[in-house]
């Protein structure tokens, strides 16, 4: 019985692609980093830490800006963190947050490959 | 009475900022279009019409590589092209999608400069 192989450049349904599309794995990898920045309080907290003249902002500095309280915001931060965009730093009482150098140019460099 | 002013590079609590963060309205309609990308369904989409060698796809040719149906696929598309990142044409029975050229390209610029 002969072996069924898939047609390259087309998918099951005769669509001629000129490139592959995206893998389902990869799309749920890149989806759960999208969804991290999918959230308008959490641009705006990357984007003051991005901002910050020292490089890093202590939680402590980012209620305020955003407008909520500090577990709220180190519910955002908790989440960018897991996902890659920022570093935590603990010193004394207070975390301290940096951008992870090149995280946001590997996201926009995949999204811009779709 | 004086006029209070905000202090230039320097947010309400005191962090001082090389440079303006995103503000609450451009984080909004940022989120929004962020948003509709944070689906592995609606990449995979995305990506299969950006990736068609006649410049789209028809919905009826989609259904089939992400193994869902067609209302469940017509529904992503909808989100995708709301977003800005497809456009639609009816010819005849079926809805054809093609990516919105420099969408990507316009969301991406947004972010890295976020």
């Amino acid at each position: 019985m002969p072996t069924m192989l898939p047609l390259l450049g087309q998918d099951a349904c005769g669509l001629e692609l000129a490139r592959p599309a995206i893998e389902a794995d990869a799309a749920e990898a890149l989806a759960l980093r999208v969804k991290a920045l999918a959230d308008p309080t959490r641009l705006r907290l990357l984007s003051i830490v991005a901002a910050a003249e020292a490089g890093e902002a202590c939680v402590c500095d980012l209620t305020e800006p955003v407008g909520l309280s500090q577990p709220t915001v180190s519910h955002h931060l908790r989440v960018l963190t897991d996902a890659g965009f920022l570093e935590r730093t603990k010193r004394g009482t207070w975390a301290y947050y940096r951008l992870v150098d090149g995280s946001l140019d590997a996201l926009t460099a995949r999204i811009a490959a779709i």
